[in-house]
């Protein structure tokens, strides 16, 4: 971990708190000597504690044959910084080349699965997958146990947000290469 | 529909794009006599067409006893104007009182489905639950088809978000009365 972020363990019956605002993520998984890393804005939490998740992974993905293959994977939670990476990693498949090569795409490694976390993100979710034959099969459905969880302290923090400046915000996918910002935070 | 919103029909496949981006929802629920509304932030698109959606229900609501009876919701997008009905509805359990009284949320009639829309929200999904007894039991997590979609034309239309105004903007939950405004589109 010699990136310039300063990554804090978020404790996990908080990690939820990563997740809840609905942000696009990017799923990174790995097998063997194979990795791949693919977009995802199909995923939820599901549970505090143990916290979980539940993100929709296609039958026709490499993400689908590694995580299958290892019961693991990373959820990563992008900044805008790394917008364009988030849309290639989307829209091409890993069976075509290496995306973390062909996108410049830089990695750390995670501590608990060896799927890789994400540089550039703000947030990382570590998950181990919750065996559901009927949910993966029938609806691509993974469920997973969320087993380390990891923020950039310079954007989260004891359980809060807290955006600096505008590339550091994280983002919602709407279609076709469009993107929502996270927007100004509010209370009521 | 006496509201001045107009409420256009969306086409069933592009039913998602109203979630797509992450936002906050209010499930609405009937049954009998009876219904309800609760805040949910923990719904995500499951597929396109025909569309689905997943969403977690404590079983501990009224909403769950309401959904269970019926087997129908209503997934309500809201936007920032209602706010803090996002927020009591969240709070508040509807075993306590009625919170469409208490909280002065207005409603609509759906089309297919008893649960009523919500007013003041920038699209609607009327649901039907596929039963998967193993999902409820165990994760609290309900699959539903969309039979019906529904937006606010001045903020979604051709399968686009276009918030002309602030208060207009959907909105996504972080926690203890905190929220992000849906923030500004960019594309890569």
């Amino acid at each position: 971990m010699n990136s310039p972020t300063r990554r804090i363990a978020v404790p996990l019956p908080k990690a939820y708190l990563l997740l809840n605002h609905g942000p696009v993520m990017l799923v990174s998984s790995a097998s063997g000597e194979r990795r791949n890393v693919m977009a995802a804005s199909w995923a939820m939490p599901l549970d505090f504690d143990p916290p979980k998740v539940a993100v929709v992974i296609d039958k026709s993905t490499l993400t689908r044959e590694l995580i299958e293959a290892s019961g693991e994977f990373v959820l990563n939670i992008p900044t805008r910084t790394i917008a364009d990476q988030v849309l290639a990693a989307g829209s091409a498949s890993g069976r075509e080349g290496d995306k973390f090569a062909r996108f410049g795409i830089a990695t750390d490694k995670a501590t608990i699965v060896a799927a890789p976390l994400i540089a550039g993100c703000a947030g990382w979710l570590e998950c181990k997958v919750i065996p559901e034959p009927r949910n993966q099969q029938t609806y691509d459905l993974f469920l997973a146990e969320v087993v380390a969880a990891w923020a950039d302290a310079s954007v989260f923090s004891d359980g809060r947000w807290h955006f600096a400046d505008d590339a550091q915000r994280t983002i919602h996918y709407r279609a076709g290469g469009h993107f929502f910002v996270t927007g100004e935070g509010f209370s009521v």
